[in-house]
């Protein structure tokens, strides 16, 4: 089938071959097929949707179009975390040390912050001297020596994936949940993984904001893993509220390291002990217990995760004096605190702004190759349900100068909504769990 | 607002401000916006359609992006023809010195065919020496001299809507009415008319056969002409059956000779005069009425139209005696009858099956750049209502080899519906006539 006919089934509607889909998505590859017809390609796929089975075609030749890890020489089972994103996620810094006390294997890949969410790597180049591109070679040898690693994605997974998302990113398509999916799964599935655990972020600060919408990009990714062999739970967590009190990159790595040191916010430690007993228990599809969540936040609490945690810091290149001095962290010039104008109760605390005001300040990117200060951000002192006094203290902002600092300080009192009465109810910090059946 | 956001926005079926989309097109002429971009734009308006003031921003857009035709030096009202293109459509080549010879200034540029449907300049040019490819200046001086002329769209005109075909034939973008509206009107709007006359075809044979949508498109296409303050009326014509007899372009030419002798089948003469009428009324928007039928009538049937028409073939290089010896248009080396196979009523001759069969025998392209055997077609003998005998001829094949002439003798057969009882209710000729309120 050509190219031409292959679009216009696609365009109104009809089921397409999986052999026909295939040979299109190599064309692509091979230079057979435009990038003008891939973009249109896309266009109809946001909005007459991709099948599961088509899905399966694009997952399968994106895995196939790069290499794929073979880890079977390291001990245990390789088991990574992916988050589809959210404000103050800082949770993968957490989670690869912890699980790995717990006898994981941690190989996590993981991407930069873009938008309105920062990401991993940026979080950890607040460590100065911290490697986030190693080779292939240096990443076993850190992932066998630690039991976890982390770097950037290699350039040699999945390249389909990369050219598909750099052109869905300039043509308005990346809003669907077939391609994100796949976008996501590709990539896991290279890894050489025995167990994946996905973080599914739902509210306002999330990806995808509709909780329909994120259960489904759940249900659909944990469909296309176990599909492929590869044992799949989805945590559809809340992301109508910053998680946990720092939101940018610096400000994070911090909060991360109190964490580790048992330490952390409530809701931080907690999502980081489920994620921690999922991993534990995913490679054999179990169900987790409070016996595996008691194991977990023992390894906090008793500096083992952050001890592990170190060994990787070490591995990598950083300097771990950033553990006991957290002031060695790169951070901002100034910072000011943010006053409450009146008495009430927290209605709530919107991620989105506080994620965008971060971008604004220097400490987010639009595109995925500007720079970004990693010292700017938020400490977000009050939690939606919590009474407040006119005068009190709500958070802290930090900035370059002080004219930052102002737009910062509106943007905090834009996202903490004080009202009077009952506060609207929150979503549960874990709204689901999604696994096969 | 970015390439990207409005991408996002025509996805998302949001109204884009003319402003913001006027920068798109002309960021696509600049090179600001790429080819992909503006393939997922395409797929997008397939999908969530354009509205009525989109459409007109994307004709503005095209007509400014090239020359316009000043023909005010040249007497007389200026009115030209388009036809959406259908099976046996051979009234261009008939109409034009006919309306010119009703006082009319018929500045004609057309296409080639393409698809199922032949094309005007494919036909002319099976007059040896006929030039389709006047330079405008001998455009001009034929038109001046003999009150028509027939070329081939130039590439000075409309260049947006020519790479936006070429974009959109390669990306099964084809397929909306704002789109291919907007394609025929700005090539229109640019030839410096004083009026428009379309022939919108429907039925099986069409270009777009649904009923409705061949009406929602000459609505649109009188509605830009007007905005645009040129007079334009559209007329509905049947095309569930071939127009005339012949198929195929020496074929078709051939019966366009007969029909300016006066001595055409009775549904193309009754078409040309009825289109010849509403060119001589069209630039004060006037109503035809029997007066202007009868005026047309007379000029076929005088022979007026067909010297007319012998001066254009002179004045383009043609050769003037085909007009009497038709055997000296380009023919094919085979003919075959095709006889019926069994008696009964013709309950219907399909159209489409004949066109892609001109294509198969070598008369049509598939490919703009294609060449074609202008001597290939059919002429189909009976006609729907009529009683038909087993083995009485029902038309011949024209072809190049006994191969070939079996081929379309299959076509044919195929092509010619013979049932019993009475046959179902064709169209009539002229099924509607739209026209501004």
């Amino acid at each position: 089938m050509s190219p031409v006919r292959l679009l216009e089934r696609k365009r109104d509607g009809h089921r397409l071959e999986p052999s026909d889909l295939q040979r299109f998505f190599t064309g692509y590859l091979s230079g057979d097929v435009e990038d003008y017809q891939m973009s249109a390609f896309l266009m109809a796929v946001v909005l007459q949707g991709l099948s599961a089975e088509e899905t399966d075609v694009l997952v399968d030749v994106m895995v196939a179009s790069g290499a794929t890890l073979d880890l079977s020489d390291i001990a245990g089972a390789k088991v990574d975390k992916h988050s589809t994103g959210g404000v103050g996620d800082k949770v993968s810094l957490v989670l690869a040390p912890l699980a790995a006390e717990l006898g994981v294997v941690v190989p996590m890949m993981s991407g930069r912050g873009l938008g309105h969410t920062t990401g991993t790597l940026d979080k950890l180049e607040a460590i100065p001297g911290f490697r986030v591109d190693l080779d292939l070679e240096r990443f076993r040898r850190v992932l066998g020596e630690v039991g976890c690693a982390m770097t950037g994605q290699t350039r040699e997974i999945a390249p389909l994936d990369r050219r598909l998302y750099a052109l869905r990113d300039v043509t308005g398509t990346v809003a669907s949940i077939p391609l994100i999916a796949a976008s996501i799964m590709s990539k896991k599935l290279a890894e050489g993984l025995d167990a994946l655990v996905l973080d599914v972020k739902m509210g306002a600060g999330a990806f995808l904001p509709d909780a329909e919408q994120a259960r489904t990009l759940a249900e659909t990714m944990v469909r296309i893993g176990e599909a492929r062999g590869l044992p799949t739970v989805a945590v559809l967590t809340a992301m109508d509220r910053p998680l946990g009190r720092a939101v940018g990159n610096g400000l994070e790595t911090a909060e991360a390291i109190r964490c580790l040191r048992g330490d952390g916010p409530d809701d931080l430690e907690a999502l980081v002990v489920e994620l921690a007993a999922e991993m534990a228990v995913a490679p054999g599809s179990g169900v987790v217990d409070e016996q595996e969540r008691t194991r977990a936040r023992g390894a906090l609490h008793s500096g083992g995760a952050l001890e592990r945690f170190r060994r990787m810091v070490e591995a990598q290149g950083g300097d771990p004096r950033v553990l006991d001095e957290p002031n060695l962290l790169h951070t901002a010039v100034r910072s000011g605190e943010v006053l409450s104008p009146r008495s009430g109760t927290v209605h709530g605390v919107g991620p989105r702004v506080l994620g965008e005001a971060v971008v604004s300040l220097g400490g987010g990117r639009a595109r995925v190759e500007d720079a970004i200060d990693p010292g700017v951000g938020f400490e977000v002192i009050v939690e939606p349900g919590q009474r407040v006094e006119e005068g009190e203290l709500l958070g802290i902002v930090h900035a370059q100068d002080e004219a930052a600092v102002e737009v910062g300080r509106r943007a905090l009192l834009t996202s903490v909504l004080i009202g009077d009465g009952d506060p609207p109810e929150a979503l549960p910090l874990i709204v689901d769990r999604i696994a096969a059946l």
